[in-house]
């Protein structure tokens, strides 16, 4: 969590240490939801989604109340309006509000605030930068916390690590991040933050996929990166299957070729291998019914474990605000 | 309430015991709103919108409220994304998340789900299955509340039945269900629900309609049908008007006769003759503004007492999960 | 704040006398926003969108919250349907429900109702008798709260004068509001409203615009019209920044002259100014970025104040329903 015009922002892996302690964190809340009922009475979360959601949107509100702060959606691209990102612009196509006065303003009524903007996909440059997290971190204020960004999905990936520790009966599992067929054109933040989340616990980490999918590479240094998706699901411990764009051809889709999805015959020689996704699952064609319905999937843990990974994001920056 | 999954359910008419039950503890909140202000606390209900809604998702939350129980509305449509219903659906289309994973994720967030999901007009069977609703009932292992579902709209029949037992003189009154014009594409849930609920509680029903719009006979076993509207509507005591599409030639609009419109003149053999319609009416068109702006409308009163019925709807479930 | 079926309202000037009040009493919960934490208990705003909101519908919420009053949000155009406002409507097109029964529903599930409803811009007639906050008022039975209505945007009105109240060092200080370009329509409610409550407030104020710009006389009536935008602003304490469409041509737009945007150079002859825009400003057209950036700018105080001043409204409200 950095530091910047004194606050403290949950959008990026915290450091081996502080994710140590949000997953010991998560679990206990996991086992005690309202231990802390009244640690965060009369803090005001806003939720701003730039994009839609299910389960980042309830399972947040459902750990801020857990923890007694009051929580606020604002759907800003349904409810209110488009915002301007760039700095100078003259406003006079179709952004009604710059992002500097809308994020003063809510950072003015809330006390946290959480965010989620989806990468462009056409403009790199924007997206490297992770624009719009960053703009809201500059001119508000305030503790922003990620609802997943142009480059991260840092509260899912605390969820799987939380899954991880519950699930895991070795201390450095194999992990296998599978690249995984899709339709349309997808982000690559939760791929992104799952690799710097398991090189930054210190697992061994193997990425496979297509040659043209190589994920950027400061995610990834220290993975394993293994275009043979057989060698690589070998002996795994956990798979996490995703799809995302080509990242070098930037947002390109180049490969839906089915042999890529997962199913139960990728998993012979991984016997113990249990299976992750963040949801929302394409079923057969990412992942096979078998494996979702069977006994290998950990995907319903990883949508539960939400709840207490953002209560424990959330009791980690209330304890960091104490005077 | 059928036991399923170790869950109750309110999606049906729940028996003629719990149904006056239910009455009598809606009336009752009715006099005394917070008197169980906190017999919900601790506990959440999610309130999941397939389709758009006024009165039942205000007075569902303000019913959770009155009870001390947390809600959080979720418009899947608007805020999310579209659910694929097919069992092994390969899903390379549209959809992009299956129900058995949506349901089962809200049922870890949440203690109850409402839902409503209009039914396709189109697709009769999945239809007569009330697909959607049973579906999450199936995935979701907590009790389902129906907020109206294909076939049925049972907290609107609820709370017409609490404004019947205020309003009528008789034990057993004559009730009328008339078929009113409509320029689009009704479901049929209200009128069934309706003629289901006013059945169970062994009043005299006549449902009166044009040739070609009879109701799913499973709704309707036991009532007069007449298809002479001045006839049917002879010493009625209540009147429910209610447009819907042809259930025979499904979804489609055989009539739009203005002279099925209920008007003062229609009640001339019915002196005393209370109205009664669920809203949204379609004024001059379904009913005429001398019946709704004069003293026979019960309108008003059924929607005040939407907050009520689901009350004690809540309250009734609140009782089934006590250990 | 007007008494009507034994409602009292807030949708435009209160009078000198009440305006006082309501400005100390949001300078007070500004200082001490909990201080009447429990003052609201058990009471319920329902809060009533039929267009898009970012800094109102925010504000609204947290002003309720820190009175201890629930509110409930309905996006009515996204969430349920479009309403019918004419008498007498046969109701055969593409509204669902009469304004006259939504506005009695919600007035049974709810003790306060806040409303916005923007002009329609080409409907003068409709718009200048404000239809729709007027047809709420007259059929829910509840004190209504204007979020913005066609004629006047009271609430932020009176946030702009907590403002100028907070930052003037002069006891009737000159304020200027100057017309500034825009690419859209725009309604006249803010540029309405603020004239209204200057006057009211017995300010010196002058308005200046292009020909063809005049406001509703019936708004500035005591004001300076002044076409010469540098002869208005000289000497002035407070510069108001706002776009209008014609009133005279209803609802169009005559000129974009980039010339009439604020800039640093227009305020040459009145080096004190301190320059308001109610937001969402259009940056570089309506308003250089220096302005906006710089040290003249109370935007963000005005935004900020929004919570106040909804608290201090609400607060009134509940003191006049004592009985």
């Amino acid at each position: 969590m950095k530091n910047q015009t004194s606050a403290f922002h949950y959008t990026q892996f915290p450091g081996k240490a502080i994710a140590e302690k949000l997953i010991e964190s998560a679990l206990f809340y996991k086992n005690s939801p309202r231990y802390d009922s009244q640690k965060g009475q009369g803090k005001r979360l806003g939720c701003i989604f730039l994009n839609p959601s299910l389960r980042t949107r309830v399972s947040t509100q459902i750990a801020a109340s857990n923890l007694g702060m009051e929580s606020v959606v604002l759907n800003m691209d349904k409810e209110a309006w488009a915002l301007e990102m760039k700095e100078g612009a003259v406003m006079n196509k179709t952004t009604v509000e710059h992002i500097k006065d809308a994020a003063g303003v809510l950072g003015s009524y809330f006390d946290f605030l959480a965010v989620r903007a989806f990468p462009t996909l056409t403009d790199q440059q924007s997206d490297m930068e992770d624009e719009v997290i960053n703009k809201f971190i500059k001119h508000t204020g305030r503790s922003i916390i990620s609802l997943e960004s142009a480059l991260r999905h840092p509260l899912q990936s605390l969820a799987d690590h939380v899954t991880i520790r519950e699930k895991s009966q070795k201390k450095k599992p194999k992990v296998v991040l599978t690249w995984a067929p899709h339709i349309k054109s997808i982000p690559h933040a939760v791929a992104n933050s799952f690799a710097e989340w398991t090189l930054g616990m210190e697992y061994d980490l193997t990425i496979t996929h297509p040659r043209g999918y190589e994920l950027d590479s400061q995610f990834t240094q220290g993975a394993t990166i293994e275009y043979d998706q057989s060698k690589a699901l070998k002996d795994a411990d956990f798979v996490y299957v995703k799809n995302w764009s080509s990242f070098e051809d930037y947002g390109k889709i180049h490969h839906t070729d089915p042999a890529w999805m997962l199913t139960e015959s990728h998993l012979k020689e991984a016997p113990e291998a249990q299976v992750m996704h963040c949801l929302p699952v394409r079923r057969n064609l990412e992942l096979s019914d078998e494996i979702l319905d069977g006994p290998r999937a950990l995907i319903q843990n990883q949508a539960a474990n939400r709840v207490f990974a953002a209560q424990a994001v959330l009791s980690h920056l209330l304890d960091l605000q104490k005077p």
